[in-house]
Formats: C-alpha cells, sequence, structure tokens
C-alpha cells in the first residue's frame, strides 16, 4: 500500500493540530515524519508517530513548548528544550548552527531537555543542503552495554555527519549499536537470522538470532570496545555541552524523555567555493567506485545515496506504509 | 628492559636536533614521543621513532618547518602545515584551538599538509588537562576498504574525543579498523588469533588469522558499513575543512604524506564549572561500574584509564623498550 506524501504530510497535520501544536508547527512536524517515511526510514517515520502522540497525550512531549537559550558563549549557545516536540527542537537547533556558522565560521548548540528527534539524518540533509558542513549527536535512554559488562549502561547516542555537495549531500546517521532493536524486531518477525553477529546469547556468545539477543539484552556495540567508547563520550559530550542529562540520568526515568543533543556546523563556503567542495566529493565517490566488488555486479554506495535514490522512487509511486499503521494513523483523529 | 623516561627523552632530543629541528622543538617533539611510549603507545612513540627520523632524512618531513595561518573566518582558522613534523603541527594547532575556544566558546582548526600526528591521543589529553573539551581527527593514506569492495580506498581515520576531569581525563582515541597494521603484525609474530574477527581471507570469509588479513589486505572497518561510512565522512570534512588533500589524494603519493587534520575544541568551563564537570563524569564513569561484568571479576573500563594506569606504572619502573629498537634509536645519533 502506497500513499501520496501529500495526503500523509495532510493526515498527520491535522492529527498534531488536534493534540494541540500550533498551525506553522504543525506543518513542520507533519513534514518531518513525512520526510522520513518518504526517504524510507519508516521507524522514525510513520511507524513512529501512534507513540508521538501518545508522549504528548501522557505529557511527556509537550506540544507547545519551542527550545529557548539559556546561555550563550559567542558562536556556543545553549538551548533548554522545555520537553518540546523532538523533531521541532532539533529542526530550531539545526537553523540555529547554521546562522552561528555563517557568523562564526563554525557554531555550536548544545540542547537540553528535549526529546527523540526521530531521524537525526533529516537535519544532516537540512544542514548540508544548505551548504554547511554538519556534525551532531544525541544521547538516548541505557540500551546497550558497555564493553566487558551484560547491562545497559550505554545509549546508542545516534550520530549525524553531513557534506554539502551538488548532486546530492554525502550523509551518515549511525546509532552505535550493530543492529537496532527495530531491526531485531523486523528479523525475529520474518524468522529470519541477522547478517552478521548482532549480539550476545544466553551463553555470552556472539549470535546472528535476534530473538536471542533480545532475550539477553545485549546488543553489539560497533566494533565491540570502540562502539562502547564512543558513545561513552558523545553522551559526556552531550551532556556538557547542552547543561543537560547524561544516559545514566535519563535511565533512572519511566521512559525515555529530556535527551540531550549536539549540533555543530561549518560554513565550509567560507574558504571554498561550492564547485570546490562539489569537485573534491564527487572524486572521492568516483575513487570509491573503482573497488572490484565483493559481489558481483555490486556497487559501492556512499552514505546517503540510498536514501536519495528511496526518495526519487516514494516521490513518484507514493510513501510504501503498512496499512495496519496507516489504520491507526488516521483513526487517532 | 626499562629506560627513565628522561634518558629516553634526552637521547630523542639530541637525535632530533642533529636531523635539523630547532632547540625549543626538538624537545617538545622529544616529549610527545617519550610521552607515547610512556603511556604504553609504543607503536607511536619509541618504535616509530626510526621512521620518523627516516622521512626526515628523505625529506617528506620538513624539521623546521611550521604550521602556517592560511586563513581565517572567526572561529573556524586554517593552517598549512607546510609538511612540517606531525606531532608539532598537531600541537601549535591543538594549542589555536585551546585559545579560539577560550574567544569564542568553540573553535575549530582545520590543518592541511601536515603529517603522521603519531598518538592522536596526546593531543586529547592536552586539551582535556586544561579544560577543553576536543573533538580531532586525522585522514591518512588508503589502508582499508570500503563496505562492499575489496580493494583499500578508505583511510582507518584516528577519531580522538576528551572530556575533562580532575581525576583524569576520559579520552577516546580510535582508528576506524577493527584492528591497527600494528596489532595484527604483532599476532603474526606470536603466532596467535585476534581476538575476534579483524578481516577477510582469500575466500572472502571473515577470520581472526592475522596472517590471512594482512595477505588480502582487507581489514574490517569497526561495526562494518557503519565504520566504513564514518571514515568516508571523517575524510571529506579533514579535507574541506582544512584546505587539504582527500585520503584518495594522498594514496597517490610514493608514501604517506601531506595529511588532512580537523581540530575542534569547546571552553565548557564558560557554562560548567570544574566541579560540575567533575560530578557528571564522576557519575556516569560509577554507574558504568554498576553492571554486572562478563568475566568474573572483571571491571569495566573508560576511555583513558588504562593510560592512566600505564603511564603511573611507567613513571615508577621506567618505560618497557624492546632492546632492539632502543639501540637501533641510540645508533642513530
Amino acid at each position: 500500500m502506497r500513499i501520496p506524501m501529500d495526503t500523509m504530510k495532510n493526515e498527520l497535520e491535522c492529527i498534531l493540530l488536534r493534540v494541540g501544536l500550533k498551525k506553522k508547527r504543525a506543518a513542520l512536524c507533519a513534514s518531518i515524519f513525512t520526510e522520513n517515511s518518504l526517504v524510507g526510514v519508516v521507524s522514525h517515520g510513520l511507524n513512529r508517530f501512534p507513540l508521538f502522540i501518545d508522549y504528548i497525550r501522557q505529557g511527556y512531549v509537550n506540544p507547545k513548548a519551542c527550545a529557548q537559550l539559556s546561555s550563550s558563549h559567542g558562536a556556543w549557545e545553549l538551548y533548554n528544550g522545555h520537553l518540546g516536540p523532538g523533531p521541532l527542537n532539533a529542526y530550531d537547533c539545526t537553523r540555529r548552527v547554521m546562522e552561528l556558522a555563517r557568523m562564526h565560521g563554525i557554531g555550536c548548540v548544545g540542547l537540553s531537555n528535549t526529546n527523540h528527534w526521530m531521524r537525526g539524518g533529516y537535519f544532516g540533509w537540512m544542514a548540508a543542503k544548505a551548504g554547511i558542513a554538519f556534525i551532531s549527536w544525541t544521547n538516548t535512554k541505557p540500551n546497550m552495554p558497555p564493553w566487558g559488562g551484560v547491562d545497559c549502561r550505554v545509549g546508542n547516542n545516534p550520530l549525524v555527519i553531513a557534506v554539502p555537495r551538488e548532486k546530492g549531500p554525502v550523509v551518515l546517521d549511525m546509532a552505535m549499536t550493530q543492529f537496532s532493536i527495530g531491526r531485531m524486531e523486523t528479523a525475529r518477525q520474518a524468522g529470519e537470522d541477522l547478517p552478521i553477529d548482532g549480539g550476545y546469547d544466553v551463553n555470552g556468545n556472539l549470535t546472528c538470532n535476534p530473538n536471542a539477543i533480545l532475550s539477553t539484552n545485549r546488543p553489539l556495540p560497533i566494533g565491540y570496545w570502540k562502539g562502547s567508547g564512543l558513545a561513552i563520550l558523545l553522551d559526556l559530550l552531550a551532556t556538557l555541552v547542552s547543561g543537560g542529562l547524561t544516559t545514566h540520568q535519563i535511565g533512572r526515568r519511566e521512559i525515555e524523555h529530556g535527551v540531550s543533543q549536539v549540533f555543530i556546523g561549518i560554513d565550509i563556503s567560507q574558504s571554498a567555493s561550492l564547485s570546490v567542495v562539489n569537485q573534491v566529493v564527487d572524486q572521492l565517490i568516483a575513487d570509491l567506485r573503482t573497488t572490484t566488488p565483493v559481489e558481483h555486479n555490486g556497487m559501492i554506495l556512499y552514505p546517503g545515496e540510498r536514501v536519495q535514490r528511496t526518495r526519487k522512487e516514494n516521490l513518484e509511486k507514493g510513501i510504501p506504509v503498512d496499512a495496519n499503521i496507516w489504520n491507526q494513523v488516521i483513526s487517532i483523529l
């Protein structure tokens, strides 16, 4: 089942108005959820929308709150998200960090007391399309054991890095677990193994079996000790740069809310013309393609390439949706 | 065999003076190499020193060159390293980014045309001990296949992130390959397997056998496609932020020289007192320790903890050195 982009956006917008978002904010929030589904990240698009509405109704997300400047230190500013909608707070902070980058070459916004931004890559595309190189991450509740331990104490803390390019930016959007909970649940429902080891079974052995990993709650950090260390540092920086909560502190709450985020932008146009940037990035991509592929007729994709392809296809054909979830969403209204 | 720190430093300093470094620069460069050995990273301390001297003698490293400001955009500055000694260029840029952070809250230095910085963690410790949160990385020659390909087209691009803390900073220093070439060679010489899969054998299967991986030259990126993507983005940013060369362009040279680096500092003391910073970091570490360890009596270490322990031990007992390498070094003079 496919839904035209505008249909989805209008539907979500009506619901968001009903739960208390103001007109312009509802439109923006709906367009972010729709865009995330459009590019194929349905887990943080339509599929997550019912939970987002639920969090508003339960009072975890304040539909009217906006991020507010709490202190300013030149090119670095701290904002309090006042538990507003995560995608809107992150949108506002991305816009602000782009301004700071244009003023100071580099800018940084720390955002405390905010909520799940859904798909971090959205903000990477937003900045890169405006010519700004972008680094951003969020912390999360504890959902991954630190290296050497069996209990979840570390967040999977998604990291986004984006670089402008005329033919489509290069955008990395990755969490610190090898596979997300969503990906493992999808594999379990399909009765399939993961393509590579994704965590530990009850005997402490690495396994591709999603069921075994979901039972032990021991997903694997990318690069074992390395991803564990990276997640710890991203959490510390997010907390100190925003004045917000650590993963540990978020984990004491009954559900994940009040996370900390960092947005860094660099206005690379101040040093290199767009044509030079395009040349650097195009050359790098062309060089990647010269490697012999592992699989016959395989192709080396750059980060963000699949998103661009999926977006084009879904713009033409409509956004694929799970009929049950679509019916669940339209029945919210 | 152990050598007192001062003996090593004095020996290296004499040699550096002989190959053309000026007095103060020779002392600083010797202290960086010595510190790297002192904390146990001998591969980028004493053991790499003969190659460093060789590169000076062959003209790849200019012993007298210093990084020079090429353009300034407020909180972001670009420096040309003029192919000077990598550790000294990185030291100067770390010092400069600390100044920029104090002036603007956040600062960024892009360094082009520089050389191997040896151990990136050195600069993380340097910034964090001065109260500056720090993010930095370097690109390298191609030494890792991109995900989906078999030929080395991507660098392992080490990344450093550091956060201040009174009892010792938290410092992550990691390359994008699961294991370094040095680590795999050590395992091969010892006739041992790697503790986990580190790359691919000739049949395209994952293997722990270092010999098999060194033969195919297909080391594994951390997190498979994720580490490959992260390495690509770090390379692009290093190039665009510094105006320097990409991994691809460095790979066209006969040996690795003229790499690109990024230094970002945030003066977190402008928003949080040192006691608040200590409290945040100490609490996070204390929480990590509450997990049940995988191994009986195992301990969860935070990034940088082992370095601190090794440093203390070697300060007391002297720096462990390979007698052959030590003899090789003292015969340079």
